[in-house]
């Protein structure tokens, strides 16, 4: 399945997020990620996020988009990653 | 059309952004609103946006989902947004 990954969390556990969910999935904004997950993964990339945020505080939205992709992603402004159209 | 606006925008801009998207979509989280647009609001709302936001600082992501919605929406940690499962 195909998934996009949008945190909030505090500025403190900004770089360790980020860090972790770089091992999976590919980074396209300040706090956005993208990829293609396993159910299996997914599981494990929600078990550790759970020890790294702060469940009271921090927030993590997971959308996922089902067996396709979305149509099609357009930025206004900058483009803030390296790397883009990896699909 | 579905679509999913993530913004990552300086400090300053964050309140402009925020009340303008609302006006058009539905918050979910600090910087992410989603909601269905026409073809003809999405230009307008695009329009808008970059009379806002500085263009060589701030990034603003447009997820286009297509006629469908996304197939299911988890979040981890705590819920930010007052309102959901408007749908």
């Amino acid at each position: 399945m195909y998934y996009i990954f949008v945190y909030d969390v505090g500025q403190k556990r900004v770089g360790r997020i980020h860090k972790f969910l770089k091992k999976y999935l590919f980074w396209i904004q300040n706090s956005v990620f993208e990829g293609e997950l396993t159910e299996g993964t997914l599981a494990e990339v929600i078990a550790g996020l759970k020890k790294l945020i702060k469940m009271e505080i921090d927030s993590i939205i997971i959308f996922e988009l089902g067996n396709r992709n979305y149509r099609s992603k357009q930025i206004v402004g900058i483009e803030k990653s390296p790397v883009d159209n990896f699909i």
